[in-house]
């Protein structure tokens, strides 16, 4: 089939519709879905015929469910959001043949510098409006505007994933305010030939939901597979570069060095990766806290961070160096996810001394990325019972200044081998309810991203969201007319729901 | 292969062990999980071993996975509780040629009798020896005791359902200070020829850990059929009585009576059905309250009875017979499930009036049963968003005086069609650490019974419950140090976390 293949998402009942900006030339693609008529038999016997509202809902499948856009494997999706560009004063291309945007010497382009200068960037306001789906059915309009948006970014509460180098990306924002997101890591390393079915897997993802996708494969060809898999993403990607750097220096933990992260950076930056996750708040105090545990580090970045200090007997070099970090963040807007090395690989370590020493180091490198207007989220999680959850969430929010936070999980036991989904299921309903914003599938299969997205959704619910109400009640009135198609449309994974 | 097939249970590296009651002469099945040693490299290269203790977990399988008692197919399983009734003197023998007991005129031989009278009864010492799994490993003895057990009945805030007439079934106890139990759900109706594969399926629900079998089956055959399950059961065995009722009446709700009803129960009590679902506290003046919901009365028992009302005019037979249904259930000992005619179909409906007015109603109803010694439990929930769990589960402890509470789900959203074990899995871990003592997995299928398992382990270890906890901890150990077929044994699906 070569690169030809054409990708195409399709729902049932659904049509792509688009919601103008008033503020920003702009346009927000949404799914709209189709309900049948409610038929009741009058007392005479006649059929009644009460017409359903269609059903908007917040889409993440990009220009795959647009049939007027022709995507083909490996060709690219459109760079939408390069149009909006020309209109900035603060952007320039580094090279005039090549595509490569960086912020103009002397300025500052990152959203939150924007947010806090009082304007609406047109990435604002389109999370504005995708975050409004169907509230006119509740008599309620702009639930959130474009104005809130700004300033949850402006207070750090909130972030929108947007490297200038990505502008295949839709915007959308993370932020206890909004619709709990749901993030899918794909994790491979295939050789070239290989690429169109990760290509695939991305079309694939986005159709069962995933806002955000964190790579974090290693091994060969990484800069040619991410570049294919950038320029096909409709949704911001993330990664861990110190997984490239280590690779660099041949698997070498002891070899790795400030100069290779950096340039392995600013590589990754200029291709449009939006997110990096940043181990920098694991320090060499927090070693010995460590040993103390049933399940000692589990995390990878973690642990070859902790064996890097061991062997130099140096502080963690990316806390030592965060602030020249930020500066690369800032150049092209890259959020800078501050990784959890410390995460609890047991349910019996959760919230233990040495992951909340790590907690008050991440709200220290909050304030220096903040300096700089740099968009920061934090990760935690791995696994917490249930019954520290709520207490795992506050101290977190606490230590880190409401920045956003983001939760692998958690796994609320241990016991769930098999069946990891359903235990990180139950426990990231939870913790996106208690005020967590991104939660995430650690495998990029299709139960498991709708698991997540049940969790996501049931979230919404709990904290009032009026759009996912309006979902819910469209099912629930469904079901009970048993008009069994339409409630299969409605759900999140129609596929399966009609078998 | 004809009635001769064999059932049997066997668990990867386990071994059934017993152990015996001090008070009474009882033994009490456990399973041993055998561990591998840790093996780590000293200084000189040289291999230290160092022992693993096998852990002891809760066993639901019974005779099953006893290689002593060979079971047949269809012959039934050992009636090894009836060894215990020589020694009582409250029950006689219905007719000396049959084997169906009940209780001698005069006499009250329920365990909540027992328990206010401060008897220790078999059924006691045996769930609490239970209960105690493993609690050795933490420096811990008798966490439960049979004392505290016998308390916890008395007050009425834990129940063990244990029909005289059904032997062949080990005691277990719902209550709030326990495990948290699984029940599952069959709802079929087989010809005869098919009772084999039915028989079997109770065997795999025990594998897999259910603690309480509903049989919500229809049709024809009823009596046969649940005659053939009961006598091959070794859990708890509930039934809806008013199902066969109606079966009775050849499906006409108006034609449904009192009469009819009252020996339906007396045939299910002395078959050894040991949980009576009745919808007792649905009355007349609830109905109009539930014309208000988006998705009315979808409870099964709910709608039939509303409908029964609204065509006699009359109040639910189920509650102004109350007394005599409870005079039914002390004559066996069969526990009451005070059944939620009123449990909201839709996210949307939860905790409406209407469910509330039910509750009230159920809790006068519990203490008519608690008067002659009943042992009660109420049922509830269907759709509830997670931020309405909690406070369901305090009106219900409140209005219900801490009778235990048995939760069908509940389901977090509408939105999860197809994946409604997981929404269910989500809310059932929820409402089980929040004070509910039994959940309930719809299907009897494997994954929906393991999503179950998952969720009531993590409500143990949220509630802190220490053999939790241990079994939880070695699994922890188990795949840091990547002893991966321990890790696997240790699991609730051992099969499914080898592949």
């Amino acid at each position: 089939m070569g690169d030809k293949r054409k990708m195409r998402i399709v729902y049932p009942s659904s049509e792509k519709v688009y919601v103008f900006g008033e503020v920003n030339k702009i346009k927000v693609g949404m799914r709209r879905i189709k309900q049948t008529d409610t038929i009741t038999i009058d007392s005479k016997g006649g059929k009644i015929r009460k017409k359903n509202n269609p059903v908007i809902v917040y889409d993440t499948s990009g220009p795959f469910s647009d049939s007027q856009v022709i995507v083909e494997n490996g060709k690219g999706i459109p760079r939408f959001r390069e149009e909006w560009y020309l209109r900035r004063k603060d952007i320039i291309k580094l090279d005039a043949l090549s595509s490569v945007y960086c912020v103009k010497p002397g300025k500052n382009l990152t959203q939150m510098y924007y947010a806090k200068r009082r304007v609406i960037t047109p990435e604002m306001e389109y999370v504005a409006i995708r975050e409004n789906q169907q509230i006119e059915d509740l008599g309620l309009k702009s639930y959130i505007t474009p104005d809130f948006v700004r300033k949850e970014i402006a207070a750090g509460r909130a972030i929108i994933p947007s490297n200038i180098n990505h502008p295949e990306a839709e915007p959308m924002i993370i932020g206890q305010k909004f619709l709990v997101k749901v993030n899918t890591t794909i994790n491979n390393s295939l050789p070239p030939h290989m690429m169109e079915e990760e290509i695939e897997k991305i079309a694939w993802c986005c159709k069962w939901g995933s806002d955000t996708l964190m790579d974090l494969s290693t091994g060969e060809n990484m800069h040619e597979s991410r570049e294919r898999l950038i320029r096909n993403c409709p949704i911001p990607f993330g990664t861990v570069p110190l997984y490239q750097a280590l690779d660099k220096v041949g698997g070498s933990i002891e070899d790795l060095n400030w100069a290779i992260y950096r340039d392995t950076l600013i590589e990754q930056a200029e291709q449009g990766v939006d997110i990096f996750t940043i181990h920098a708040a694991i320090l060499q105090e927090h070693i010995d806290q460590a040993v103390l545990r049933l399940n000692g580090i589990v995390s990878h970045g973690g642990s070859i961070l902790s064996k890097w200090m061991q062997m130099h007997k140096e502080e963690n070099f990316l806390f030592t160096h965060f602030v020249e970090i930020c500066e690369i963040a800032k150049t092209y807007d890259v959020i800078i996810s501050i990784g959890d090395g410390l995460r609890p690989g047991a349910v019996y370590d959760a919230n233990d001394t040495a992951q909340m020493a790590e907690l008050r180091v991440m709200g220290k490198l909050i304030n220096i990325a903040w300096k700089q207007f740099v968009q920061v989220m934090t990760e935690s999680s791995g696994h917490l019972p249930m019954n520290k959850i709520l207490d795992n969430v506050k101290e977190r929010q606490y230590a880190c200044h409401n920045a956003p936070l983001y939760s692998y999980g958690p796994m609320i036991t241990d016991a769930a081998c098999g069946y990891e989904y359903i235990a990180s299921a139950i426990g990231a309903a939870q913790i996106a309810w208690q005020g967590t914003s991104l939660i995430s599938c650690v495998i990029p299969e299709r139960h498991c991203i709708i698991a997540n997205k049940i969790a996501a959704h049931a979230a919404d619910l709990a904290k009032g969201h009026p759009g996912a109400q309006v979902r819910d009640n469209a099912l629930s009135k469904a079901r009970f007319e048993l008009r069994r198609k339409d409630a299969q449309n409605l759900s999140f994974d129609p596929e399966r729901a009609a078998k």
